[in-house]
């Protein structure tokens, strides 16, 4: 086997590492935790059915590899739960580590191409990162929204929190933010946010 | 909210009970059985990373959601192991009827796209199709080969039975064929393949 496709496998391999990183996002049905890689499927799926939404003309090839790479460094780094204070002053420099080792086991080009990905994912500057960023919003919502809001429950989130992350989804989809924000407020008249 | 996003989020909230569908698969390190999911996702980034070894040249988008969206249908037929002669004899008129409905969730024009994408994978006749099904065969293998062939020891399987399934992958990638066949070459060696 040359080396090329040696490291090709090793990485692809090594990946799989991120079906044992779960979420506190409940799959549908009060399922149990999702992991990592059913999240960024789902994410992925999405984002192709709903591109006719993106604010912007977006690149959905890009926006779908985006979504299936983004929490790969999670293998290393764990998840941080969206409403996690505490974790999130440290995530940045967990997954920037996680980063540097599992894409440099790709050949050279592909590691500074998936890296350069990753923080165009992070940077969420380009059209195809706010698209892809509100699918990472919009997926756990329709889950938790299906579940009548046990997530948030479970973490006493708040109304407040919520929106500081969901009101993102307007720069990528001003029409996927208004049916988040048609959900949110369902939620808040349940009961199920504070 | 208007009845074509409904569908669409309908549709998206359906498929998460692809998570639910098990497969002979086990994760590398000996982990649990893999799901539907989880193996798309695997499928989608490895025929990404390794278009390359394509035969002909893919529109690999093409090929990522054919990947992602190739096991919808077994919501409702279930997962048929490629190694289980009963099961392969009525797994094309379950997925069918699986096919009907749970596509028919989308906007018209959005079932007849995925319809068509499903059929054109299922048909093994295009580029994108071949490769789709070389990684369909290839992600398996190195998991199962990273376990020391735990599945096929498990179930019996012949060399036979596997190089009927794996002489496929030569027609998506000759290059993938070739690893394929020494890790199989390798596992008959070490005793994990009759």
């Amino acid at each position: 086997m040359d080396d090329r496709i040696e490291k090709q496998l090793a990485f692809s391999l090594e990946i799989d590492k991120v079906k044992n990183i779960f979420r506190q996002t409940h799959l549908s049905g009060k399922g149990r935790n999702e992991n990592d890689a059913e999240h960024s499927w789902h994410m992925a799926v999405m984002a192709y059915l709903l591109r006719e939404y993106a604010n912007e003309k977006v690149d959905i090839a890009k926006v779908m590899l985006m979504c299936l790479i983004h929490d790969i460094v999670e293998i290393d780094a764990g998840d941080t739960y969206a409403y996690d204070p505490v974790g999130l002053q440290t995530q940045k420099a967990r997954e920037e580590a996680a980063k540097k080792r599992l894409f440099s086991i790709l050949p050279d080009e592909q590691a500074s191409e998936l890296t350069a990905l990753f923080d165009e994912f992070e940077a969420y500057e380009t059209a195809e990162s706010k698209f892809a960023h509100a699918m990472d919003n919009l997926q756990p919502l329709i889950l938790n929204n299906s579940n009548n809001g046990g997530d948030w429950k479970e973490h006493n989130v708040t109304s407040e929190q919520i929106y500081n992350r969901q009101n993102k989804t307007k720069l990528g989809s001003e029409k996927l933010f208004e049916i988040t924000d048609n959900i949110i407020k369902e939620n808040i008249a349940k009961g199920n946010i504070i």
